[in-house]
């Protein structure tokens, strides 16, 4: 398929997100308004939100979880944004980044110039079998999850061909959580804001105050190597290898680029997208790359005319640790096999060569899937435009890009984009 | 909101349509690919599916139908047309005209050529209360179902305020269900493809079979006010004032305006696109209009160019037959107040004034509730190229509106098509 050109450019003006974590007393509606009150006080030169012409809004099962189909009008509604076209789009986990990506050619078709993406997912308050079953349902039904699969299951079986295929060690997948949870620590809305050590430090002082042995570990992998600490899931994904169940919504602002600088003084451009379908896990020739994925970075940087070199920062999908292994190669940042070395070499710390997941990733920010897309959105504009607070990079983020899968890669979108 | 140009010109240059009805063996995967099939047909000038380079799908339910989310990618795959992006696309019963417009943009955006827009839902199969509240969590689950409305209940209220503030008689809303069962009875892929007189002679058969009475029925009127044949669902609607639970999938090809007759010797062009959506009924000012329709009509007609009287035929979401009375006057082909008169009068007849709903509309071509807004799409396609067969309007239909309209009016989308 030939690469096109968008008919007019499209940046992100404006970024907000809510708290994530689990809220008993919130829906989808009020994650989704706090969100928006955070991206008007994000736009510095003002707006009206009149001014939004349409919303796109990412929710994988607004349906089972929370018995609510058609949520994008009632959405629109509740920011006070009816009678504006809201339009919901779902590709189970990527539908936030999908929604970017609809939102952008909205813009770029010429018919709105002012376009408001979000992601929202309500996903806590119900038993963990029937989240885990909710899911599910992001593989197939009719191949798949009769089987007995559910997505620890799923990425244990990609995890476990990747450690074969490559003689890894699982303890190497560690290295992933340590990094993210160190990142999440630093995020002030992450669900899982605390760095391993700080877990530690926690279990110690429950330890104590049930007048149990203290636990005797001398660092973060005698921890996440301790069964009572870090339980296996699915072999050999333990839990601090899966990100959690997460309530929270995430908004952006896109204008056409010839409106952007009336809106902010740093407008993020999005100069390059791609989005790429699979069939199942079942049909796959490999389970150590998601071809989607490879696909749709294809796709960004052939728009952008960049290549993974350049990329300065990177939000990706790490729902599970082997994950962002996975996505660190299929983006090209390193070879077939080394990302989890490479990981370890710091390499994608938040002052190394590829600083991954700067936000805490799904892994520690947490995972309302249906926000997950737009989340990653709002931490590269963050840290574009210096405004990460402790957890800023040092470098100049001038490019960055996103990776936000479906399923097990049934899906995947990726974007990149530049500050000027 | 200033009503823009599209960046280039969209035209429709394919459409397939699966059987609608109640099909116990069927998936949504397999009615989709029923449908991809006859449109592949339908391409007079011939294509080869790898030109196409997206998919846009309306459904609305599939999660709570079928237990699959993630329905998109699954499609694109089972039509062979994987690794395409996929993007599913929920406004409830909308979803269809939404989905449409989203393909619409997706072309005029300048990055796609030709994109793929279905419509699916796979509906029967679990018992009639799962299916009203499956149904039901399109409307608002906080403040209108708990409450206890169903569907029909809704438009009901609805009918009910109508028939009150335009003193209007409950059997005018029957001349509807006479017309587009009549129009249904015409149509090959109707799920109730029978004329209310076909309805008589079976419902006749069945009592001589059984011993029991022959029912003393006139005429039409006489079977539809006889409780025992047409029985009060929701006062006043009766069960022929509803539209039936359906399976069913269509698809339409579009491609951008400068290779439509490559594809096609008669493309039927997209000129006008509305879209709108509106709080709750709880929150509406008034019951006997959709404001969300109305908005929607407006940017259709102020982009197209064109009036309500230019129209020549229009399918309008008639989910009940007071549905299809509203749709009538919110389009502006009646003036408030006066569309059930109209249709008794014969103006909404195939040979009438304004033809409405000639393929039978979702009150007998059936509501496979995802499928509606894009089965709207390929009739209007059929009547525009002479091909409707036995239901063919006379008049030459050179321009056409299709109405699709989710929950209570909380969204609607609106298209007018143009054959040149």
């Amino acid at each position: 398929m030939p690469q096109r050109k968008l008919g007019r450019g499209v940046a992100v003006v404006g970024a907000g997100i809510s708290k994530f974590g689990a809220f008993p007393g919130k829906t989808s509606r009020d994650l989704f308004v706090e969100a928006f009150q955070n991206l008007c006080a994000s736009v510095e030169r003002g707006f009206d939100p009149d001014q939004i012409e349409a919303l796109y809004i990412g929710s994988f099962n607004s349906e089972r979880f929370e018995n609510q189909g058609h949520l994008a009008p009632i959405l629109a509604d509740w920011a006070g944004l009816a009678p504006r076209p809201a339009t919901r789009i779902e590709d189970a986990c990527a539908s936030g980044g999908v929604a970017l990506r609809q939102g952008m050619l909205a813009v770029a078709s010429g018919l709105y110039e002012v376009v408001l993406v979000g992601g929202v997912e309500k996903m806590t308050g119900q038993p963990g079998e029937q989240i885990s079953d909710i899911l599910a349902s992001a593989a197939d039904t009719l191949y798949e999850t009769p089987s007995g699969f559910t997505f620890p299951a799923f990425y244990a079986a990609i995890a476990s061909a990747y450690l074969a295929q490559y003689q890894t060690a699982p303890e190497m997948l560690m290295e992933i959580a340590i990094k993210n949870h160190a990142n999440g620590a630093l995020n002030p809305n992450a669900h899982l804001g605390m760095s391993i050590r700080q877990w530690m430090i926690r279990a110690r002082e429950k330890a104590a105050a049930q007048g149990r042995p203290l636990p005797n570990w001398q660092n973060e992998y005698d921890f996440l190597n301790d069964p009572a600490a870090n339980p296996l899931i699915a072999s050999p994904l333990r839990l601090f290898d899966c990100s959690p169940v997460s309530d929270g919504a995430a908004v952006v602002l896109l204008a056409a680029e010839e409106l952007a600088r009336s809106f902010s003084a740093a407008p993020v451009y999005i100069i390059g997208s791609g989005q790429a379908s699979d069939g199942g896990l079942y049909a796959r020739r490999t389970l150590v790359s998601l071809p989607a994925a490879r696909a749709a970075a294809q796709q960004a940087y052939q728009m952008a005319g960049v290549r993974p070199e350049d990329i300065k920062l990177a939000e990706v999908h790490d729902c599970f640790t082997i994950a962002e292994v996975i996505a660190t190669e299929d983006l090209g940042f390193f070879e077939p096999g080394s990302g989890a070395r490479a990981a370890q070499d710091g390499m994608t710390a938040r002052d190394g060569r590829y600083p991954i997941n700067t936000s805490g990733g799904l892994k520690a920010k947490g995972h309302p899937v249906g926000a997950s897309g737009v989340g990653q959105v709002v931490e590269v504009w963050k840290q574009m435009r210096a405004e990460a607070g402790a957890r800023q990079v040092k470098r100049d983020v001038n490019l960055a890009l996103t990776h936000n899968v479906g399923g097990t890669g049934q899906t995947c979108a990726v974007h990149i984009f530049e500050r000027r």
